[in-house]
């Protein structure tokens, strides 16, 4: 009998899920819309249908899906308790539990989508082969997820991995989506990005190729930086700095094996890798060995990667 | 047959020892003179001797001896190494291996002083009956220690838990010990607060019970800041809110279940509490759940508390 794990990435739109032959890659990956709010209730037997469906297309006996792992967008913690999440409308509960009911017993993991995309990245991407990992995801917001020993650091309250909103410049004026002032993901998402932009646009009157242009996007800036473009260099500098600040916080914290940027932003590629290590290391002076700082490499799969990973970790116990 | 556990905490001068019963406190606990720089290579039969012959005095057989933790002044890794420890002029080496031999085999674990230090608190201190830990220890200078699941986080380069250098005032132009500026250290030492107290008093005109002093302490300042000075309140204040961020990183890193502030700066208790928790709130904006911050318990007995524990981790396995 072979044996499978599933792992689901439940979205805000659509709910990914993969099935993966265990130690393999995914032999299918699929999505299905996300129920949520008044429907909420519908969400893990939609998820247990989806899975038993595929599973039959695919020839594969329930018996041999062994364990499923989870990732929802909410603050999950170390005991598996969500307290609510926002995003879907789903109110305090175990969704581990949950799931595993819908699925007649099978075994489930759950766990925060950016930590669970970050374990996805250990077992099967830019980090594959290293134990500790921090993983930024610079997306239109940034999260992340912190991996010691192969394992997600979900953290009393859920906040574990939540690095876009270390305060990294206390001095900011301007106020971040969660009400505070100076988060990192003012300054390294892609909505942070083009304010720096525009900031720097306002202020001063160096020329810049972006001078005029109505409205832009994280890409235009980071190409015009790659063009020479002084501006856009001037506020990639801004990014690589407070980026830079939140990386070496993490390496005088947890000290890391690797750590990996990923999110939309990072297909700009090695300029965000070479200013952020510019001020990494500035900012961790104890030093002169260096945490390597790479891109991850499963873009929007790491969801589902992860989340079989995390069924995995089900079965080695 | 009995059996016990020694921790040795090895300090620039001194090097502490306890024995403990397993699972028990200390029932002896004594110094010996640190032998270092050229004198270095005796350093472990002078420990091995001195647990012998308190052994013996003890009558406890070598055989009751069943495991030994070590604390030393540098960055011990994941796997035990030491690249170099400055303060005692120690080369590359795995320190429990060569204690270990010394003992004539005894199981011996090794760890960062300020880490193991940290772990004392959790195994038998502050925190005792948590999992999950972060201490921050505010002395000369600031250490110290992050414990995850009742271990020590070492990481890749031994920095774990290395939080006196996070830098938590980018715009600072001080410089700190560590040749870098705007680190914790700068902020929430005892060297630190006495600095802000001077830059205090040279920068304003207001009336305060330390002007005129030649020289004062870190324990006058927060005397004074009881007595309601309200200068020695504006240093507490800045003391709070950079001690306040880094708390609030820790907490958007690993989100442990408690604080513990340790050191002589601590003797001066709750109001040092209070403005660290006033901030720390601020700047963990993203929830209303807040994680206790409370005072060491163990004092200098931390280190030998913290390396039984160690030596009791060895047992486990």
């Amino acid at each position: 009998m072979a044996a499978y794990l599933v792992g689901v990435d439940v979205g805000g739109t659509t709910t990914k899920i993969g099935i993966f032959p265990q130690g393999e890659r995914a032999i299918a990956a699929w999505e299905i819309p996300t129920r949520k709010f008044e429907e909420i209730d519908y969400i893990w037997e939609d998820i247990a249908s989806a899975i038993f469906a595929k599973a039959e297309e695919l020839k594969i006996g329930k018996e041999e899906l062994k364990a499923v792992g989870v990732g929802l967008p909410g603050p999950i913690r170390d005991d598996g308790f969500l307290p609510r999440c926002v995003n879907l409308g789903m109110g305090a509960c175990h969704p581990a539990d949950l799931l595993s009911k819908a699925l007649g017993g099978i075994p489930v993991a759950a766990g925060n989508d950016a930590n669970v995309a970050a374990l996805g990245e250990v077992y099967y991407g830019a980090a594959k082969g290293y134990q500790d990992a921090v993983v930024f995801t610079l997306g239109t917001g940034v999260g992340g997820g912190i991996i010691l020993k192969g394992r997600i650091v979900a953290g009393n309250r859920g906040l574990g991995g939540e690095v876009g909103h270390m305060v990294v410049n206390p001095d900011e004026e301007a106020v971040c989506n969660c009400g505070n002032r100076g988060c990192l993901e003012q300054y390294a998402s892609a909505t942070g990005i083009v304010r720096i932009a525009h900031k720097f646009l306002k202020e001063t009157d160096k020329a810049s190729s972006l001078r005029g242009l109505e409205d832009f996007s994280c890409k235009t800036v980071c190409d015009e930086a790659k063009a020479g473009d002084e501006l856009a260099l001037d506020t990639l500098e801004v990014f690589g700095k407070y980026l830079g600040i939140a990386v070496a916080h993490t390496v005088l914290t947890v000290d890391p094996d690797i750590i990996i940027l990923g999110g939309g932003v990072t297909r700009a590629g090695q300029i965000l890798i070479d200013v952020t290590e510019k001020y990494m290391k500035e900012f961790t002076h104890l030093t002169n060995e260096h945490v390597p700082i790479v891109i991850a490499t499963l873009g929007n799969d790491a969801g589902i990667y992860g989340s079989a990973a995390l069924a995995a970790s089900l079965l080695d116990q």
